[in-house]
């Protein structure tokens, strides 16, 4: 990985004010190997400068290797060092402001007694006006056990919850909703809905996040009956939408249709599973799914309900091989698995104009570029790679439109909405084989996808 | 009561513009018996000037009729008429916003991936550091379950969420506290507690308000005994702070001291419970404790568990008499009950320069003006009545200080330094029988709290 700000430090250094000192200085921190992203003037006193140096640097180690380096020239003294990750996260990464003043009595009498006995006794006389009379309508709980914590794994309700609070600083940002981060202490599938479903008079729908399977399916399902809010799995649904609309771009790039198509979906992960139904239920051709123990077909011994349904519904003609043997002929590779599974060799088995999607964060199922030689399309989930897919793309938009339609759940066909939703937004004469997803940073995709799923629910 | 904001509208009308017309309309509305509290100009035309005419009135009917007053009027149109306090609330009081921007590759790899990761490492590495890295030291979740809505009885987990979100604009406005209003669909105190245990890792601590005795009682206990972080019900031990506060100052004022004085507290429900407890830890001389079966003593009849508590810890001597009997010769009544218990003649039979506190609302226990023919100092809940007390002036400053602390429970102690930061923010020379209660808008009343609840905290 190249430096940057995931690694990155502000150091404060006072620097001799003599001729090529600040030259020394840069030249310091690029030959320690590092980036310099900015440099700010603190303080400009007769002989000296003071500075905020920020520093790009790989890791830890190499952050401190930097700071070293400084702090080893003549005429440089290094007075503070800070990682801007962790200052960023301070303090967390959001706060409640309150929408009406309470300064005068005035206020008070509206916002609290006597007048509020008002307003709830209008919800006690029809409970529908809570949606409009609270918060309730522009609220998400976004729900972690902290299970599968992005790319950690199972660091539990305390360490997910800056994971979780970012979930809905997106929420926020890209649609206007009050996202309310709860990671919740409990792991048994039916217990963790029991819970969820009694807090949830304040909320408009569930956002579950970094919930490892098997539980988060059953979370999904038994919550989702629980109660008649959606209930939304990103690491799931979220995946499969994404992926889904870039599918559908990178598909028009390469001449070929979706209903015509075999597709190859590796990893039946939350993501795998997810992906699997949401392409049956947009009309593709024909889907083999594939796991650690090759392809997934009828019959095959210890398949859990998940992924008896994925047999059930997928390789009809009972491919039994492994997942080198389904990707022969086939027209798209979709990994959502782990790293380095095959070789860019096997991508050239597959069919003329071949499109893959390696998403494997950070080491993707196949090298990029080594696939692209043989390959139309490539797609990564990589921030430095071109077409990333992100589940950022499909979930705020997801919760807008389900908010605005009043939707109970989230319909297959709303999934569907929003993938095309996200294919829209990049312009059929801007598709490329490498442009082929929006930015996670263009808010219109969360606008379109949020009409787009409005649109859906409120056809059903 | 008189008309004021919390029947409120805003009535728009379009008024001939003729000299004389404006006047008539103003007269309109007094002789309907309501209140103008301001007008604006909406549209100046040639014949007409439309404007909004915001108008206090009694009630809904009242301000129907006022309505119609004004457009039985020759020259008058009315256009439409707004619910003032219906419209403060909708779409709820109260929003998220993010502390940092997401808008840009850098700010995503920081605020999110891969920078995230880091953070929920060093919460993984170090649980403490969840404290410092996320929203947590700065949050409260306020949990109702909607049995005991102010004034208004039980309206379940919908209806109470207009007066939940109350709770956390106090927490915001006069302690910067971030307040998460979270009813609980769930009536078993210990299922209850179970629930919010475990979602509290997001929190800093557990606002409790609105829960039914003795619901309150054992949510209270057994979430208490359950988690580290404070738990504090605003109806218990907020009104008890307030109150004893206040009668710090009416002590004063009437030239009596705590220890010294024999203090009658009728009602036994949540308020009257914290308050003979919270009197007791602050070393007060004679508590008598009475419900609508008289007075509390040792052996009496079907005792509740608090309320057996209350006879081993107060009158001493076996008092067994009625509310009257206890009360002739006390020093201090203390009503947290319910309308016209007693008779001003009641007052009367008390000590010479007798405090009395009759907190019924909104009809006290005796009738104020009655009351203070009798009595030194009388205080009321109401707000138009001098020395309201209100656990508004409690809660904000005794979480903020709780949170400042890193406190894991509010103690006894922690109450009493409330109640004498309360009392403290009147100052000597200020005193007055009708000024013994500081502003629940004077937020140094809450800064206040919060330093004494800090230290007693610290102290602990």
């Amino acid at each position: 990985m190249p430096p940057d700000s995931t690694y990155s430090l502000t150091i404060r250094a006072q620097i001799q004010a003599t001729v090529g000192m600040f030259g020394r200085v840069m030249a310091a921190i690029g030959d320690a190997g590092a980036e310099v992203g900015g440099v700010d003037i603190v303080r400009s006193a007769k002989d000296t400068v003071t500075r905020d140096i920020t520093v790009y640097a790989r890791d830890d180690a190499h952050g401190e290797a930097v700071r070293e380096a400084l702090a080893a020239l003549d005429g440089v003294e290094v007075l503070s060092t800070n990682d801007r990750v962790f200052l960023s996260h301070v303090g967390g990464k959001m706060t409640m402001r309150n929408r009406v003043p309470v300064e005068t009595r005035d206020d008070l009498s509206m916002a609290y007694t006597p007048g509020v006995a008002r307003v709830c006794m209008a919800i006690n006389g029809d409970p529908e006006r809570v949606w409009d009379l609270t918060i309730r309508g522009n609220s998400i709980v976004v729900v972690s056990d902290g299970s599968s914590v992005i790319g950690e794994g199972d660091l539990g309700a305390d360490a997910v919850l800056p994971a979780v609070e970012a979930k809905c600083m997106f929420l926020h940002e890209m649609a206007g909703i009050d996202g309310f981060p709860l990671p919740v202490i409990e792991r048994d599938p039916a217990k963790m809905s029991e819970i969820v479903a009694r807090i949830t008079s304040v909320f408009g729908g569930v956002h579950l996040t970094d919930i490892a399977p098997p539980r988060c399916f059953e979370v999904l399902r038994t919550l989702g009956a629980a109660i008649d809010i959606p209930v939304f799995h990103d690491n799931q649904e979220g995946t499969a939408a994404a992926l889904l609309g870039a599918l559908l771009n990178g598909l028009q790039v390469a001449g070929k249709r979706l209903e015509d198509s075999t597709i190859v979906v590796a990893g039946m992960s939350a993501g795998g599973i997810a992906t699997v139904r949401l392409l049956a239920a947009a009309g593709a051709g024909q889907v083999l799914a594939a796991d650690r123990n090759g392809a997934v077909y009828r019959g095959r011994a210890e398949l859990d309900p998940e992924l008896e349904w994925v047999a059930e519904h997928t390789n009809p003609d009972g491919l039994t091989g492994s997942l080198r043997d389904a990707l022969a002929g086939a027209d798209v590779f979709v990994g959502v698995s782990g790293p380095g599974i095959l070789e860019p060799a096997d991508i050239a088995t597959m069919a003329d104009d071949a499109i893959v999607f390696a998403l494997a964060n950070p080491d993707p199922e196949v090298d990029p570029a080594g696939a692209r030689r043989h390959a139309a399309v490539v797609a990564t989930g990589r921030s430095d790679e071109p077409n990333q897919i992100n589940n950022v793309l499909a979930f705020p938009g997801v919760f807008r439109g389900a908010l605005d339609a009043g939707a109970r759940t989230i319909s297959e066909a709303m999934k569907v909405a929003a993938a095309r939703a996200i294919a829209a937004r990049v312009a059929d004469d801007e598709l490329r084989p490498d442009y082929i997803v929006p930015s996670v940073f263009d808010k219109g995709v969360a606008q379109g996808v949020a009409t787009a799923v409005r649109q859906a629910a409120d056809q059903a």
